[in-house]
C-alpha cells in the first residue's frame, strides 16, 4: 500500500512524541511491505513564532492532500498566562478541526493489564475497564460568537448545536456500540442546557434505528463521578465537545496515565491522529515524555485511515510485550518500578521498534 | 439565640434527608438552649403538582424571610426523559438561586478518616485531602440566553460573566484561603472560551490583594484529570458554574460517596445548605438514603448563617463517633462492613442524635 501521512508535531513535547510516531510508522512499512513517504508542516506556537499564523495556509493545503496526520500537541504557557493575547496557539486546532470537518473525536480507554497498579484508582475498579468515547468536535461552545461587550466588561460564549451535527455523531457511536457491548451511554446536562436538550431529542431519535443497542441517558455531573465510582459500567459515551474534553481527561486515569492515551479525529476528509496529553511545557526537552500515546495514535491512524487492522495490532501487541517485560516511562511507573526499567522518550521508543 | 429555619424538602430522597437534617437541628437547639422555629415550603416537582410551579411566591417569599433554609433536591425523571418539557424542576432551583442572590456555592470535600477505604480510589493518593470548592451559583451559561432558531433545528445557549460577578466570588475563594493552607487554584478554559479569558483576567487582578496566597491557573480539562491523580495537591478551587458543577460531583468520589457531601449558597441575603446528592429517584422512598450530607449541611447552615461554630462542630464530632462506631450507610458500606452496621436513613439519623 502506498500512502502519504504528514507529521504535523506541533508544541512542547509533541515534536518528541511523535518523532517516535514517525519511526513506528516507518519500522511497519518495511515490515509489511508498504510504502510509506511522509511530509511535515507547522501549527501552534511554533507557527505562530514562524509565520505569525497558527495554522498557515500552507498545513492545511498539505492536511488536505495527504491520506492521514499524525499530530503532536498545541499550546504554550506565554498564552495561557495572557488571557488578552489575540493570537493564540489553540485557534490553529480549532481552524484545522472545522476545515477538514473533524467531527467525531474518538478516544478508546483502557488499561493495559500491566498498569494495573499505576493508576491512582484501586486496580479492583479498573478491571475490565474498556470504554470507547465519541467527542463531538466541531460544534458547541467552542465554535459559537464569543466576545465582550459593556465595554468589554462582560465576556459571552455561545453554545450552538443543529440536529444534523448531533446527528452524524450519534450514528458514529451507535455503530460502534454495535460492534462492542452494544451499550451506549449519551452525555449531557439536558436540565438546564437548551443546546443538551436539542442532544437528548436526536439521539433518541437515532435510537431507534438501533433497538439492540441498550441506550441510557446520563448528566455530566453524574457521570464525572460515575467514571471514577465504576467505570466498568460505560462501553460507548457519546458526547458534545465541550463535556468530551473534561471527561476524557478525567477518564485517562482509568488507563493509569496520559500518557497512554491515543485519539482519532475522523470526519470528511483526511483523519487526524493524536495522544490526548497536550504539549507538557514543564518536560518539555527533558527526553523523559511518554511517547505511547503518539504510538497508539499511529496505531489507530493504521486502522483507521489505511483499513490496516493487523499492521495496527502489531504495535498495539509491540507495546503490550515491552510494558509486560517491565518498561516504564516515568509517569507510569511506580514503587515497585526499578530504576534501569525507567525509560526516556526516545528508549522507549527503541524497545516498540524492537517489538514490531 | 432565636432563628427561623425553612424546611424545603423538594424531590426524592430529599423529603427523607431533611427530615432527619431537622431532627438533628432541634437537638443541636435543645442541648445548646437555642430557639429554633420551623416552617416548610414546597420546590421542584412536588411543587409543579401541587400549583404548577416550580418555585411558588409563597415558597420564595417564605424563603427571603427566614433565617436560613435546609434544603433537599430538586428533580424527576419524568422531565428527565422528555426533553421538550416546558415546565421543570430545575427551573425552581435556578430561580431560587438567582432571586436569593446565591453567587457563591461552597462544596468542602474533606474524608472522614473511618471512609479511606470507601471510595474507589487508592487510600494512599487519598489521605489528606481536604478541597474547599468556591463554585459561582448566578451566571455562565446556566442563566444566558437559551432557545431554539432555524424552525427548532438549532438550539443555542449563552454562557455570561461579567467582571463584576467574577470579582465577588473569586474574592471570597480568596478570603477562604487566608483562613486555610493559602493556597487557590483557579479553574477555567481560558485557551478556548472568551467567558474563561475574563475569568482569568480578573482572578489574576484580584489576586495583587492577596500575595501571601500562591495562586495557580488550570484548565478544566486538566483539573478533572488532577483531581483524581492527586487531590492533595488542591485547597481551595473557585470556578465557574457549570465547571464547579461537574468538578464537584467528581471529587465527591474523594470524600468517599455523594452522600457525604454539604454545601452552602451563600450571597446577598438567606443563606440555602443542602447535600450535593440529587433527587436520587432509584432510592426514594426505600429508606436507605444517607442522611450524612443533610445532617452535614445543618452543620454548615449553623456555622455560616448563625455563627455557631461550637453548635456545628458537635455535629461533625457527632457523625465522626457514628463513623467511628462502624456504622454505615449502604452508599459508604464496603466488604468488610458487617450486615448489622448497614443502617437505614432513620436509624443512621438517630445513631447521629445520640451522639450530640
Ligand atoms: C488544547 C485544547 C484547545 C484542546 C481542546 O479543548 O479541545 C485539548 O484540550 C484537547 O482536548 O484536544
Ligand atoms: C439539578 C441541577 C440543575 C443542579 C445544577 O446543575 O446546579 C445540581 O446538579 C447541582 O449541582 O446543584
Amino acid at each position: 500500500m502506498k500512502k502519504h501521512i504528514l507529521i504535523v508535531p506541533g508544541d512542547g513535547i509533541g515534536q518528541e512524541v511523535t518523532a517516535v510516531g514517525k519511526k513506528v510508522l516507518d519500522k511497519i512499512a518495511a515490515k509489511f511491505g508498504h510504502e510509506f513517504t511522509y511530509d511535515s508542516a507547522l501549527i501552534g506556537h511554533v507557527a505562530i513564532e514562524a509565520t505569525g499564523n497558527p495554522l498557515p495556509e500552507e498545513t492545511l493545503q498539505k492536511m488536505k492532500s495527504s491520506d492521514a496526520v499524525l499530530f503532536g500537541a498545541v499550546g504554550h504557557p506565554k498564552y495561557d498566562n495572557d488571557p488578552t493575547a489575540k493570537v493564540r496557539p489553540e485557534q490553529g486546532l480549532l481552524k484545522m478541526r472545522k476545515e477538514l470537518g473533524l467531527y467525531a473525536n474518538l478516544r478508546p480507554i483502557k488499561l493495559f493489564d500491566e498498569l494495573l497498579s499505576a493508576s491512582s484508582i484501586k486496580p479492583e475498579i479498573l478491571k475490565g475497564a474498556d470504554i470507547l468515547f465519541f467527542r463531538e468536535l466541531t460544534g458547541d461552545i467552542y465554535f459559537g460568537e464569543k466576545g465582550r461587550k459593556n465595554n468589554g466588561d462582560t465576556a459571552f460564549d455561545m453554545a450552538e448545536y443543529s440536529r444534523y451535527e448531533v446527528e452524524r455523531i450519534a450514528r458514529k457511536a451507535f455503530e460502534a456500540a454495535m460492534t462492542r457491548k452494544k451499550k451506549l451511554c449519551s452525555v449531557d446536562k439536558a436540565n438546564v442546557l437548551e443546546t443538551s436538550r436539542l442532544w437528548r431529542e436526536v439521539v433518541q431519535k437515532v435510537a431507534l434505528e438501533y433497538p439492540e443497542v441498550e441506550v441510557e441517558h446520563q448528566f455530566v455531573d453524574a457521570t464525572a463521578m460515575l467514571l471514577i465510582k465504576d467505570p466498568c459500567r460505560f462501553d460507548v459515551v457519546v458526547t458534545a465537545n465541550l463535556f468530551g474534553d473534561i471527561l476524557t481527561d478525567e477518564a485517562s486515569q482509568i488507563a493509569g496515565s496520559m500518557g497512554m492515551l491515543a485519539s482519532a479525529s475522523i470526519g470528511d476528509g483526511t483523519g487526524v491522529y493524536e495522544p490526548i496529553h497536550g504539549s507538557a511545557h514543564d518536560i518539555t526537552g527533558k527526553g523523559v515524555a511518554n511517547p505511547l500515546a503518539s504510538i497508539l495514535s499511529a496505531a489507530l491512524l493504521l486502522d483507521i485511515s489505511f483499513g490496516l487492522k493487523a499492521e495496527s495490532d502489531a504495535l498495539i501487541n509491540a507495546v503490550d510485550k515491552v510494558l509486560k517485560a517491565g518498561f516504564r516511562t516515568r509517569d507510569i511507573a511506580d514503587s515497585q518500578t526499578a530504576s534501569n526499567m525507567v525509560l526516556g522518550t526516545e528508549a522507549m521508543g527503541e524497545q516498540v521498534l524492537n517489538n514490531i
